[in-house]
């Protein structure tokens, strides 16, 4: 069993780490995401029923509802979601990303990122802006709004024109020239966000006459939100784990994604169920302002960065993170994480180590050695008032135990 | 004694570290740098007699002769400059930087920075492209003068265009912003080239309506040149350097340069001399077909970065350096370097060490310790065909002697 388990996961290793992600358009959810409607929203996290969705998480679908302009009042609103009218659906089986409540409309523009070798596609809703006030960590208002349509009406269709007539963006090349350059791709991505800008200029100088202020103002969004490329990065770490998903006896996990009710990885040999537990521990830092008190659980699913083998993977080629705790411990977090994965990517390395990424996380390595994934993360105050921390996130062991016995169960 | 020493180091420190560099102008060599003549060439290092000058430094003058057209052949140019009708100077004294053998001739763009601080201003020629085959490395042929030409007539223009209606572009936030993404600033630059093509980007769409081609041609060459920003960077570091020069009472070095016969460094109380000794020692790597037989020392004068705190002194801050040695070596070396010198800067962090670079290097610190300054560098192939390796220089230890042997004559 052991020697299938290892040839499972080396093809299931293999298809994640060639992968080759290509930004190919920026479309609405409702033109490209499979299964979305106009009275679909999707959300972070494992399935839950309208009813058991609590905090900022319902209060963004909520607002969800009135932005697409399906009610007119949250009381509307809520009655639509409670009789089912609009449906809430989660966005992992629809081929999307969830960053923090990650509530998709059908309106919204949606980077799609094609997987060249695998044939597959991914979609992740596009950044509006910096925190604190965004919508998809709770906010709402007109300031919300009117971000939201600076996204639909010109951030998005001038990616567009850009994406198409550059004939698709390779993701790999800037990410791998953005990890020397101090990001780990979760929670910075200055200098991604930089060769992103930087890959797309001649085009946008073929486009500026006929539009000039849409390009202007683009450029000025990409200088002013370092984190736009984070949206992408998703996107193409999520067509990698699709494309590792489903391979029998393989014990990878290819999926860890959070709703505000718990955490969840899923495994590429255990079909689509999603093994439910706590949610993470936080042992990153609190701004000024905000306290342990003001955590609300957004819900999330930016982590499959860390599934892909950065974030937390990569935070030894991220000295530079603000907030970051004593570079000793930095190292020797990162360094664990060779432990519990099945191999080092070949393409992407730390220049502090100078090895390959730990990608790849095995449920058995998990079990046998206690190390828990670590996940750098923002956690997001339940107010709806922006950004209550930075740091780390340990995953809780449960989900991983029960992935394990279910692989027993399973293979034997 | 020491008490005046102290105080005059402070000042000294001060006056390097608070200078606020600007890039304002691009402009011909003759039209902006102090006394420089359609008959001048300027080279890298401490005077010398054209006779004394040898290997590729003698032989870019003799091209540069060539280049601004005073000779036909190099016999005629080397009889020109034999009888003093072409006269062959330092750049120092001008204000300028030479890298490598640092030759400027009077039609040649410089970059033009100007110390808001201090007032003052510096010059440095810019970069023409890609090793292997630089005019700069002692490279001639149709393709040089060809890579020249583009340089004087396109990208120059273009850039001080940019510049001009930019009011000035402030360096300092592009180099704060590079350091934490990996650049040393003097061998690797990847991020700060980026970020300069960032700032000016929103001058570029201006400007591109009239300008089509040369905007694009002067993004694909700073794309195609990741080192395009050592220039600015070494003008930046030359103008806070000559701030802090002539501080009575100063031991703190205040450049550091090499020509093909020797290396110098100045120090802020001791004037205008340049205390000369040996080559620094080579403990880099050599590439591919090259080795220490191939070595021409061409001069240079890019170790102002070093001279005010960057390149190895920065270079824990760069470990995706290529051709680097072991981290740990890296971060001992860098660590060293704080003993030899008079305070941390308070601007630009190494996040590894999450302290202030080491800046103003004390003659006295240097001889009491024995710790000689590390230089990051290349060294040329004596046959003009490029680089033969790369990685830190350790500085001689005759200049720091002969200079303090100086400074106690002077101030007892």
């Amino acid at each position: 069993m052991t020697a299938q388990r290892d040839e499972a996961n080396r093809l299931a290793l293999k298809n994640l780490t060639q992968a080759e992600p290509v930004l190919v358009d920026v479309q609405r959810a409702s033109d490209v995401v499979p299964g979305m409607t106009r009275h679909t929203i999707l959300t972070s996290g494992p399935a839950l029923a309208w009813s058991e969705i609590t905090g900022i998480q319902r209060q963004a679908i909520v607002h969800a509802v009135l932005y697409e302009k399906l009610a007119t009042t949250t009381a509307e609103a809520e009655a639509l979601l409670d009789a089912g009218d609009v449906r809430v659906e989660p966005t992992q089986p629809h081929g999307c990303v969830g960053v923090s409540t990650g509530v998709y409309t059908a309106s919204m523009p949606v980077y799609v990122v094609e997987n060249r070798t695998g044939g597959n596609r991914a979609f992740c809703h596009m950044l509006e802006g910096n925190p604190p006030r965004l919508f998809v960590n709770g906010a709402w208002g007109d300031d919300v709004v009117e971000r939201l349509r600076f996204v639909d009406q010109v951030l998005a269709p001038t990616l567009a024109e850009v994406i198409r007539r550059s004939g698709g963006i390779p993701l790999k090349p800037i990410m791998r020239r953005a990890i020397p350059m101090g990001d780990e791709l979760h929670t910075r991505n200055d200098a991604a966000t930089l060769l992103f800008t930087s890959t797309i200029l001649p085009v946008l100088l073929d486009i500026v006459g006929e539009r000039q202020d849409e390009v202007r103002s683009t450029i000025q969004f990409l200088q002013a939100t370092p984190f736009s490329f984070m949206r992408m990065g998703v996107a193409a770490a999520k067509a990698a784990l699709d494309a590792a998903h489903g391979i029998e006896g393989s014990s990878m996990v290819t999926g860890m994604i959070h709703s505000t009710k718990e955490f969840a990885i899923r495994v590429s040999g255990l079909g689509d169920r999603w093994f439910c537990g706590p949610h993470p521990e936080f042992q990153g830092k609190f701004f000024w302002g905000s306290s342990k008190e003001d955590v609300g659980w957004a819900g999330g699913e930016s982590s499959v960065m860390e599934t892909v083998g950065l974030g937390g993977f990569a935070q030894a080629a991220a000295f530079a993170l603000p907030f970051r705790g004593p570079v000793d411990q930095m190292i020797e977090r990162n360094l664990r994480m060779y432990d519990i994965t099945l191999g080092e990517n070949p393409e992407f390395k730390i220049p502090y180590f100078d090895r390959g990424l730990p990608v790849g996380i095995d449920i058995f390595k998990v079990i046998e050695t206690g190390i828990r994934p670590v996940l750098n993360a923002v956690v997001i105050r339940r107010d709806g008032e922006g950004v209550a921390g930075v740091g780390p996130l340990v995953t809780a062991i449960e989900p991983f135990q029960a992935a394990a016995a279910a692989y027993t169960e399973r293979y034997g």
